[in-house]
């Protein structure tokens, strides 16, 4: 039996996540010092309530409702209890101390990086934050280290598990939001109250977080575009399914160039996007993450798994932790957060994208070039239109070469309206947008029912 | 701009890989540096003709014959010539003289791993080698760090895109594997003699070097069991299409426990097997290639992207070399390599799986009978069974329950033998082995057709 020395570990919250990880540092003491060459000592667990119900048996001896103390003289400190504070302050206590923190705070890392980066900069200690986006899926390893020589052109991303599987059951399944909601909650997929979910919010603080360090630019969660999925209805689901598509909340980072001066900027939304059926994102199923990343030399990459699951994000607390302990056993300083490139960070109306406009127009004559007209106007680019007429079996296709040069075949059919389902080129998402508008305002569009971005062609 | 100070980075090898690698180090230095905190001064690419033709234009002051004189006073060196002298000698010469060293030469580490990684402990050097397996694709970063904590249980990958194009096109274009080979050869997947890939012995390298990581456990070459794809018939693939699975050659790294001691070994091994169409691997189509994880608590991961390609790889090593560099700015020693658990490599006959055998038999009553005592006295239980008639339309199959119990319909037709399907339940290699060589010594087997081993469940 080798003798180690022991590394003291900190741990802050024993919820689902932080429980599986005390349990496995207890229980693989012995394989985790012989692969990082010392001891990993958990001395102690902070907690607001020691008397809580947990989901793992732990030492009552252990918990401490003083995570103050707890940090001082700890090697390694492991925050795992969400929200800004009183996380911020002990993150800053513990990397002030010198302590390498390994944190899966997703909303602290996206309003609070940069100060926590510096602070760790200051003293040479490291801040790891593997379990923060992702859940068990290896990404930010990857983009930091992997892709260090690379150019990242793009992340489109499932990184809300709760969102997926709600949409893949409105896909699978037919289901309403409501249906598909009530199951995941039920299922323990989504929280009693679902808003940081379904309203985007979480996906948003992992979008900023790919992006900045995708960059190396300091990517503020203010300046993440962000749209949930409560607008999504079951008819765009199923539309979507009759096309080829399904609908994804997609987490989208992207590096963009102006056409004319050629400067760089980036770009972090979070909207619910058609894609391809062929897309490899189209396969994630039910709660799970994958995050598709493109760059310039690697070309498509794809990184699959848990995005969520106690044991499972653990799985990615203990890498980090085992990574911060070899530091501290081979010593020297760790690699500081790249924010170099400083790009600008590009408002939502420089995007370009594509989009599927949904309208409900008269059917009546002359119609079809009045709508051409206004996109036309608008600088947005018909790709392909099509008229749907309600049937029995589902929806009726008419070619859009007829349709857009206002020769499409009348119809029969006893409704005063018809719908129109247009696909756009690329454009500028400001361009896209005041289109939309002006064919609201068009008095040949009795209504837009329907307004989804497409993503990842 | 700032100043920094350089590092300096020699490259061995100019092929189509390296000759990316020094375009890219020479194109994007500035970048590299400000995510650095240092330069990378490439100082000269060692070849063995400094006048051949290379897919990038490069400096022709660059190229020496000279590796041995390159490499004195690299920081940093890069090994690309492939196979195993000169590039041992060099990659030795290097890490003695500190330098860090970076190789995608998967033969080499196969082979010599275990030397290179001590030679690099030794001086305190590092060896890095993400581009040695899966391209493009960031997974031995992923399986050293990300997993570290973890436990991983089994590696399931596709890591030849020679082979995987050759069966994709004969699943999805129902070609032979000579049609296949040949535009794989055509299309430039496939090297004029090539044996290293459809011979498994490619793949066999890089689940040498997977095993060893995932395992900590040096796991050598020569104990992976391999099999190449040159038996895998056009009959094969097109009975699996039609029972919805899918021949892929499969790399597999396994944890084993005996179930009766407790102990625990590893498995490597290559063959191609059938898997489903509902695997993620399933769906990995042309040349990508992919790596499917299954660990203790993270669950189940997938790595997916190019494994191939000069630029794509060289995004792999320009990784490493940044990952060297960052090393070389802040100092102290990198990360050894781990292999403390020196569990034991198992040999072929231990491993547990299924098997699908497809045997012609004579179509005479009491054959089944027969059929399935021999499989009861080789310790092999019956999953199902199918009786399979030739037909115009593909074949028609009969329910197990059935022909297993000798009841099977007495169909009309002319063939003097009929054909069985057997899917077995899991049992070892070794019992495996013995009971279709029993088949095969029988009376009633007329010819076994197709032996395919069955992964991924």
């Amino acid at each position: 039996m080798i003798e180690y020395r022991s590394l003291r570990v900190a741990l802050l919250g024993a919820g689902s996540v932080g429980s599986q990880v005390a349990r496995l540092l207890l229980e693989q003491g012995d394989e985790l010092a012989s692969r990082v060459g010392a001891g990993l000592e958990l001395v102690g667990i902070a907690v607001r309530d020691v008397d809580a119900q947990r989901d793992v048996d732990l030492p009552r001896e252990l918990f401490t409702t003083d995570a103050s103390s707890l940090i001082l003289g700890a090697d390694i400190v492991i925050e795992l209890m969400g929200g800004i504070e009183p996380a911020r302050g002990y993150v800053l206590q513990a990397l002030n101390s010198g302590a390498d923190v390994i944190t899966g705070n997703k909303a602290l890392l996206a309003t609070h990086g940069p100060e926590l980066f510096e602070a760790a900069e200051q003293v040479g200690a490291q801040l790891y934050y593997e379990a923060a986006v992702g859940g068990a899926i290896p990404i930010i390893r990857p983009l930091r280290d992997s892709l260090a020589g690379d150019r990242v052109n793009r992340i489109l991303a499932i990184v809300n598990g709760t969102t997926n599987f709600v949409l893949d059951r409105m896909d699978v399944h037919g289901e309403t939001l409501a249906d598909a909601l009530a199951i995941a909650t039920e299922r323990g997929y989504a929280e009693a109250d679902p808003t940081a979910d379904i309203g985007g919010y979480d996906a948003a603080q992992k979008a900023a977080i790919l992006a900045s360090l995708a960059f190396h630019t300091t990517v503020p969660l203010e300046s993440v575009y962000r749209e949930g999925i409560t607008g999504v209805s079951k008819v765009q689901v199923d539309a979507a399914r009759e096309n080829g598509s399904v609908i994804k909340l997609l987490a989208i980072c992207e590096r963009l160039t102006d056409p004319e001066t050629g400067e760089e900027g980036v770009s972090a939304r979070v909207y619910p996007a058609l894609i391809s059926r062929e897309h490899p994102l189209a396969a994630v199923h039910g709660a799970h993450n994958a995050v598709f990343v493109q760059a310039a030399a690697a070309g498509d990459l794809m990184f699959y798994g848990a995005g969520a699951g106690g044991v499972e994000t653990a799985s990615a607390v203990l890498g980090d932790v085992v990574s911060a302990a070899r530091r501290h056993v081979v010593g020297g300083p760790g690699v500081a957060e790249s924010t170099h490139a400083k790009l600008p960070v590009l408002d939502i109306g420089r995007v370009v994208t594509r989009y599927q406009i949904t309208l409900e127009v008269a059917d009546q004559p002359g119609v079809l070039a009045t709508v051409a007209r206004i996109l036309s106007d608008g600088d947005v680019s018909v790709e392909t239109v099509q008229q749907s007429i309600p049937t029995t079996t589902g929806v009726l296709t008419v070619p859009s070469a007829a349709v857009i040069s206002g020769n499409a075949p009348v119809h029969g059919h006893a409704a005063p309206t018809a719908t129109l389902v247009i696909g756009t080129h690329e454009a500028e998402e400001a361009a896209l947008a005041a289109t939309v508008e002006a064919l609201a305002a068009s008095d040949v569009v009795t209504a837009i029912s329907s307004v989804l971005r497409v993503e990842g062609s």
